[in-house]
């Protein structure tokens, strides 16, 4: 067993929460210390939406959450930790005093990392003991989510300082740093929105489109393309064959075109302030801001799945947490001990409602299929497995509804392996709804199958061992109620 | 049926193919102009990209393909079209007289529109005879996967001119048109995007980062979020309950800190072009063009296909336009007399497939329920029926899977009485492949419920006596072999 780590978060506000979020479930005990009592309610929140989406991404099970505590001082808080995330607001004097302090109470080991989104390396450093210590360390909202990180220490620091370190200790949470050659104002990332965000304010202020128009323009276009290429490899692609080289050499009149008014700064008064304020009211005001956090998770689950499955862009790194998840836990079979193994869990979504107001049917057998399929990756059927020309085949299904799921109900699937033995998989699954009342359940037989002759055939390794280590673990659990009957039986 | 309509493209390269794909995909004739002989290669390419990606997003089957033409004259190519699109490079002299040419040749009632990135109408409707019918409509590559499109007509165009009806012939095609209030250099997008553009080269130039990097940051940070929400929504969530207004002021002094070189331009010189070719050499050079697109076009459909689940974003548009499509199709239900009912018919649409190459499990059940429901209104169930409080809810289904159906085939589901008897419904689904080959089957207990108790109850008329007689005539069929009987009884 590893050692459980402790990070320390200093500043409880989002980016703090979203910090301690990723920590947490990642297995570290977390500290987190504010001197603003209303810090709790707040970790709290951005805690329950990171529970409700992080482990959404995982293949693999999860570490066990760390410990998690307030401390009442920064003595307390930063005793015996390895990370320390500052991330208090952005006034150079406060983050000064914030520092200093940090530095005369922490382990010289531990790396002192700052969210700044604006300051340098240099000017956190001004005035402390162990400058090198001291480094940015960026990420972007929710940080239980988006992977990036940009990673900044001092230009003469020796051998890059902690940051290569620090990038280590932060990809094995899921993330994606990014060390910055030089330190630069406001790094690169705010750099590039603090482009749009001036040209953007100069098309409200002149009348040109809305918060809502722009946002469409965004969302329906060079949004979807960003999520998966950058700005160079798109237009790479939109080059063509003659080549990346060929397509910038035309960019250069462009440049000096009197396209935007970025030679010039808006002046953001109160008539432009109201304006956005109120498009922004009448573009999302409908949702509440906690409403658009979930909303915005749940995508941001979706694209990383996708990008997962394909192997790309944040995908990659996902895939990579995922595999550091898998070594470091206990194989398979962790959770289970005590019960079927919880798979697939989901909101019952507008979509899925029929004129009933009810879940419509064919929805139970798809979220019980997601559950299969987390279930089958579990034990190991990944892309290898498949690529070997093995898959599973579901042969039958016996669904039993014994409730009605409802819009906004949050479905849990859990699955007990009933025999697992040569080609055979014999599953049973039960959906519960928030409450633990059951609403299906669903009795399936899945027939391992060679894709290439179409024939059943035993189950190959890993996924043998894995599932009969799976039956074992299941063996004890009552046979349930509803399984091995034909139609009508329990009437 | 309606007639089909003609699109005409003027200028084959990526994007002139991108709008014919989009146009033919959706049941369009299109004819295309092009000087230049390769163009017909590269359409051709571009057409097997979309024909590869856009029909994964439709629940509905497409509409047949429209018919494909490469015209040896303007004259020829516009002959009876409604829409003229101008794609040809952007040189405002070779427009102006290219778009003087269509107009002298093509219906006063066509909308001509051009693809241009840069140009205001006023700008390209200088010396022609009739300003108002040539407007912007300028789109992002991919073209027929990615919806929006910026409209764009005169400043002092009577009623708008033609923009209104040019966007309802774009939201027909599946597209998210977005009308400009004024005209303006770039439009909106392209605005946005040419800030970030001339900030990462100032980034590229002074070494803070490579391509890739700036790349990494934007993929696996904010163009996750700019997928689904735009700059202000995001700002909106970020700001949190304070509120846009709060979050928004904040920003006043940002924006006249130094932190950008914005307000100057980079010198595009040969050492910069070669460093960002060189750089994107590393970062993607291990793909073709060709693989990128198709990487990209994978990835598209899936994050439309996560916000179309979610009825959010650019998914919106796409359940939009598949309903479109379902309204335009053939409604389908053959019923005979002299064995099972068939009741449901469709082809196995791309959005069905898994990665098996397979028809997904739970949409077996999903045209199960199409079937049943096509019954249940044969039998009197409409909507007075439900209006009075009485429907069937399902309590157990028992799928058994006999073959594989694969992309194209063509289901038909019949469905066989077992019993129907005071308040319950048994049935028996028997889905066959064209050929006859029956490759499911399902049977289904249904309880007859009173909506307002939620208790079950009788039959009310006439729903009771339609189902009493099929009863009656299916009483003489053989019990269908696999009915009756619990999982694993078959093997």
């Amino acid at each position: 067993m590893v050692q459980t780590m402790k990070a320390v978060i200093i500043g409880g506000g989002v980016i703090g929460g979203g910090w301690a979020a990723r920590f947490l479930l990642n297995g570290w005990n977390v500290s987190i210390f504010d001197p603003d009592k209303a810090a709790v309610g707040k970790i709290n929140e951005v805690l329950d939406n990171a529970r409700n989406s992080l482990p959404f991404l995982s293949d693999a099970p999860m570490p066990e959450e760390g410990l998690l505590t307030f401390a009442d001082t920064v003595q307390e808080a930063v005793e015996g930790a390895v990370w320390i995330q500052e991330s208090v607001p952005e006034r150079l004097e406060n983050k000064h005093e914030v520092l200093a302090h940090i530095q005369s109470l922490c382990s010289p080991d531990a790396v002192i990392a700052s969210s700044t989104s604006g300051f340098k390396p240099s000017e956190l450093r001004v005035g402390v003991e162990r400058p090198e210590q001291i480094i940015v360390a960026h990420p972007y909202n929710p940080v239980y989510l988006l992977p990036v990180v940009e990673i900044v220490g001092g230009d003469d620091d020796a051998d890059g300082g902690v940051t290569h370190h620090a990038a280590e200790v932060l990809s094995a949470i899921g993330m994606k740093p990014v060390i910055l050659a030089r330190e630069i104002d406001a790094h690169i990332g705010d750099r590039l929105l603090e482009a749009v965000w001036r040209e953007a304010l100069w098309l409200i202020r002149d009348g040109i489109a809305t918060t809502q128009e722009i946002d469409d323009i965004i969302t329906h276009g060079f949004g979807l393309r960003w999520a998966q290429m950058g700005l160079f490899e798109t237009y790479r692609v939109a080059g063509g064959e003659a080549g990346m080289r060929h397509f910038i050499s035309q960019f250069g009149p462009a440049l000096s075109w009197p396209w935007t008014k970025l030679m010039d700064v808006p002046e953001l008064d109160d008539e432009l302030i109201n304006r956005i304020a109120n498009q922004s009211d009448a573009q999302s005001g409908a949702y509440s801001v906690r409403e658009l956090e979930r909303i915005r998770d749940r995508n941001l689950v979706g694209f990383m799945a996708v990008l997962k499955q394909h192997h790309w862009g944040a995908g990659k790194s996902i895939v990579d947490w995922t595999s550091r998840l898998r070594r470091t836990a206990n194989q398979i079979g962790r959770e289970t001990d005590d019960g079927p193994l919880a798979c697939y869990q989901s909101d019952v979504l507008p979509a899925w409602i029929d004129y009933n107001g009810h879940m419509t049917e064919y929805r139970y057998l798809q979220i019980m299929s997601e559950a299969a399929d987390v279930l089958l990756r579990r034990a190991g059927l990944d892309a290898d497995y498949l690529a070997g020309g093995h898959s599973f085949f579901t042969v039958e299904t016996h669904i039993c509804h014994l409730g009605e799921a409802k819009l906004g109900d949050r479905l849990t699937v859990s699955i007990q392996i009933l025999l697992a033995e040569a080609k055979k998989l014999h599953i049973f699954h039960i959906v519960k709804q928030q409450d633990g009342v059951v609403v299906a359940t669903g009795e399936q037989m899945c027939l391992h199958v060679n894709m290439k002759t179409s024939r059943s055939e035993p189950m190959c390794t890993p996924v043998a061992e894995a599932f009969a280590e799976l039956a074992r673990a299941h063996q004890s659990l009552p046979f349930p109620e509803g399984a091995g009957q034909s139609i009508g039986a329990q009437k």
